[in-house]
């Protein structure tokens, strides 16, 4: 089975001009099929306070308003999209940017409204995924970007989660490729001990999970992350690594961060 | 030889939400190949107003300073782009909305500085043009959709002339398969009469382009069209129509507009 490495950047790369390069850099040299995902960043949010489009809210969550579609649907798929693209082309890697929308990759649908309205926000399933069309970009030798925005196939961009859309498509090629799923963050792993950057647990399984999450040593926002990672195993993705943009290499390679499987 | 059509829309039709959709749905009805290049419209004028960017003009002359970059490229390539993907999406056309650098398909260089400076613009050279990633698209079902932006190949966007794009990708096609290349806008073709919108010339060739000149029939800013037109046929390109875009298919079909051959 062919191997695709499916890799997350967040904002915190995304927002730091003396770190995006290096890590683009490093994304350009790794061998064999890859995709890049990224979040979104501080600019969107920028770019809505210039407009002078007031954050939206309700019950304390952000919330994607028609005018904030707008401002996402420019600053993820145009401005941060093309500008990693035009840096990967530079970079030797032939790079294709992408939404949910195009080739019709990934279809979603507006969450649907229990006690908020999210408004123009996206979820996905992973069996829509169009896997299909990913293989044959990826065999014409290209490396998708994907922005994180999908559409509801009636003519309507969709903000989405970048985690998600990560997700998503490698849970949606693992029928076809053998997959490993790489989050890059801030920090070395899942820390043992979050004040310790070098207690980077190095093997999370089904088994020691729940003992983790007992003993108090995974908390908080972790614990979604990695039961997401978990889902992604179940749902064939074949490894789960977790670390620092700093080793992107050295992660793949499983050398490096947290690995789930 | 396989056909592909190559139609070039402007900011008349992109602007005007009772004409979008309608264009689109034409649009989407194009049995076989077919590529659709948009320009600008008056979003990113506005959208650089409402965030205070001063147009930039040398010489009378707009260019495109770094500030004005930004916004053309989060307008051209993630607003009206994405839009444009996700309506024709819902019209059952798996479009995939293209730069010039997604897969490297239209590398260029900024234009160099003679008398104006004009910032980053980019120049193509239909030569370099990627025909083969565009044709792997296209047979791998997919309609490419193209926003008036490239790259420098060194990690600059560049903004770029949409009937430019339209005619440097009809050329760099011409070599892989036959292109007719149509350009959509608000006149019924090339008018023999500019205040008679029902006297339209059927055709234009190489030899009568001279006398209509001569003539003062055609004059002004359709001189150039005409021979950007005649540079395309040079090139390999079939056939350049011109024409109302209320009348796509017929456009197409050669039973509207002007066909210059």
């Amino acid at each position: 089975m062919q191997q695709l490495v499916v890799i997350k950047i967040g904002g915190n790369i995304i927002d730091d001009p003396a770190k995006l390069p290096g890590f683009l850099k490093d994304f350009a040299t790794i061998e064999g099929y890859k995709i890049l995902v990224h979040g979104g960043g501080k600019v969107a949010t920028e770019m809505g306070k210039q407009l002078n489009i007031e954050p939206a809210y309700v019950n304390g969550r952000r919330i994607t308003d028609a005018a904030t579609l707008q401002v996402v649907t420019m600053v993820y798929g145009g401005l941060i999209n093309k500008n990693i693209v035009a840096a990967l082309q530079a970079r030797g890697c032939n790079a294709i940017g992408l939404t949910g929308a195009d080739g019709n990759i990934m279809p979603a649908h507006k969450r649907p409204v229990k006690e908020v309205d999210y408004g123009f926000v996206g979820d996905v399933d992973s069996s829509n995924v169009n896997a299909t069309v990913i293989q044959q970009l990826l065999q014409a030798g290209l490396t998708p970007v994907l922005a994180p925005l999908t559409h509801d196939g009636a003519g309507t961009m969709l903000n989405t989660n970048a985690d998600t859309i990560a997700q998503e498509i490698a849970k949606g090629m693992a029928n076809l490729m053998q997959v490993k799923l790489v989050y890059c963050f801030e920090k070395n792993g899942v820390l043992s001990n979050p004040d310790d950057d070098d207690s980077a647990i190095g093997n999370i399984q089904a088994d020691n999970f729940q003992q983790l999450i007992d003993s108090n040593v995974v908390s908080g926002g972790m614990i979604p992350k990695l039961e997401n990672a978990f889902a992604a195993i179940n749902a064939g993705v074949d490894k789960v690594v977790i670390g620092h943009a700093d080793e992107l290499h050295s992660l793949i390679e499983g050398t490096a961060g947290t690995t789930i499987s």
